[in-house]
């Protein structure tokens, strides 16, 4: 099976730290670059985080942690690595200098992964010497608990990178989707986007408030989303008939004039303001590392509750979180000591009877 | 604390139907009208599976169930209810002929809720005597699982009916939340109409499958609505910046050239084809009977799940879950007898005794 031996995070932000902690908590040494002199401490604040969470996950104890080190430069901590993934800020001249710098130092076989949640993998190769090893490899926070990642392959990506990446994605408990196309923001925040979009204008028309948004959206389909995609649930809705009568039926909505949904809605300070104010009513006083423990051990809770339904084989993320936590546990049991080690233990044993 | 005496339901597609599983299992009698020759084969395929889950939710036991009959008419349905659901069709002209025969034989102070998903209150109550007592109680697939319902009124509903209605709904242990203003699709639809016009792009465009796009959903940003919904999860999104960081950084990504996202698809033959030929082969040969057990059993246990977290409290749909699980496990524990039934035997008793 594939493993990442050694890996590198170019940024340490809420998305690079989510990749460092996941990468730690699967046994695996990473070199950390970021410039942010509070990076230390913001990663070690989301280790924290991912420490407690893979703690409930695996009550009988975790795997030993990858070290992880604080490199002074990219090509410090490229260097060795098997596995890059970057994550910086979403500026496309940013990704091409850090691109180019991993590029120049990084071995040529390595798999260099890109978090970008939007840039094309062709537009962000251009300036690299080995831009077939070049993937999107798009995650989604929490990084160390949802294990989608999308896939996207750049024109001068090689099918075997494609091929590479997914197979070392996989093999830190992640879902790989190949996308099998290049559009902007792929296929995950396109449907983000859509929804984020029309939000927007509910709020700022005065139709709801975010708490009232999200209570509609956490009790109804945020909870069939968790186990069946849209597809899947609107084949059920059909009812006897199938996916077939569900289209017929919902298909001429499609060009009702909900005029609202096709324009842009405009961020001004007023919009951000609102918005900004009615999330810090809806925290109800909660801190943000407190919501991310609730989200946490809600997150963790869903996926082991779904690993144990369709006859205890497990669903969707469920089936994955069985899979993951138990090839976790095994690596938890591993000796730590070396095949030699154990060898040279038995050998003086046998002496000893002998 | 408010309580459905007598219901009936107008309607018994896979809606209505799932209005009277859940009215059913709460104990209430209710009277339904579908002239379909079929309705009470789909019922109670309907109200199988619903039994089955809430053997699931409660495992002592269930309370008594309430009595279903099936009226030759209107009339005869809705003769003696105090609460009425009408989910017909979604034509007009088909909601105002329905409305009208319910209006004029329903008590006067009857709540009648109409499960559209996109029709305005105001345009539905225009032919009625008694307008002020209709609301949209628009619920979510399968009602008897999903608790989310939206409020809204019409131009004539009064304050006092859409109050009514939220109690009525809550003592069926759903989550009501009350539109303020009346729009097309109300919020959840919109939601919903934004990602699926997205999502009918990405496949007509052969971006994905359908079975990749429901993995993408699943994997991701399903999991997290099932506990939190869009705004929260940016919140914590933004780090320890919070919202603003949020908006500021993901803002702009608004206006970039997605044109997709703004056109409406057109339905050909073709699309609808691919999708249900997809959505064929993503079901693995399961039929849509497994598929709803499956799709509940998941539910289930994705809320309960959410109601052993937030230290034991529950959290969202989970601690409403816990609510209601615990409220139906009482009514199940009341004795069917009567007090003065109860009082009889016991001085029967003493009788005996002494």
């Amino acid at each position: 099976m594939a493993r990442i031996r050694k890996a590198a995070a170019i940024g340490g932000g809420v998305i690079g730290a989510g990749w460092v902690a996941r990468l730690l908590l699967n046994g695996i040494d990473v070199s950390i670059f970021d410039p942010d002199p509070e990076a230390e401490r913001k990663v070690s604040e989301v280790m924290k985080n991912a420490r407690r969470a893979y703690k409930a996950m695996l009550p009988d104890g975790l795997p030993r942690e990858g070290k992880l080190a604080f490199a002074g430069s990219i090509a410090e901590a490229v260097a060795g690595a098997d596995f890059i993934q970057e994550s910086v800020p979403e500026r496309l001249d940013l990704k091409h200098k850090v691109l180019a710098e991993i590029d120049a130092h990084a071995a040529a076989d390595a798999i260099i992964g890109s978090s970008t949640s939007g840039i094309l993998p062709s537009e962000m190769q251009t300036a690299m010497n080995h831009p077939e090893r070049l993937v999107v490899g798009h995650p989604f926070n929490p990084v160390y608990l949802l294990p989608l990642v999308e896939i996207v392959g750049g024109q001068q990506t090689s099918g075997e990178a494609v091929e590479r990446a997914r197979a070392l994605y996989a093999s830190i408990g992640m879902k790989p989707v190949v996308i099998r196309k290049e559009i902007e923001a792929f296929v995950g925040d396109r449907l983000l986007e859509a929804l984020w979009r029309e939000a927007l204008w509910l709020i700022k028309d005065d139709i709801t408030t975010v708490e009232e948004l999200d209570d509609i959206m956490r009790y109804s389909f945020g909870i069939r989303w968790a186990q069946m995609g849209l597809f899947q649930v609107y084949r059920i809705a059909g009812g006897e008939a199938g996916m077939r009568h569900f289209m017929a039926q919902f298909g001429p909505c499609l060009s009702w004039p909900w005029t609202k949904l096709m324009d842009v809605p405009e961020l001004t300070d007023e919009l951000v303001d609102k918005i900004a104010s009615q999330s810090d009513a809806q925290a109800h006083g909660l801190s943000i590392r407190e919501l991310e423990r609730i989200r946490d051990d809600n997150l963790v809770a869903i996926m082991e509750a779904l690993s144990r339904q369709n006859r205890g084989k497990g669903w969707g993320a469920g089936a994955l979180h069985k899979d993951y936590t138990r090839r976790l546990s095994k690596l938890a049991q591993k000796p730590t000591i070396s095949k030699a080690a154990e060898k040279a233990k038995a050998a003086k044993a046998r002496r000893k009877k002998g």
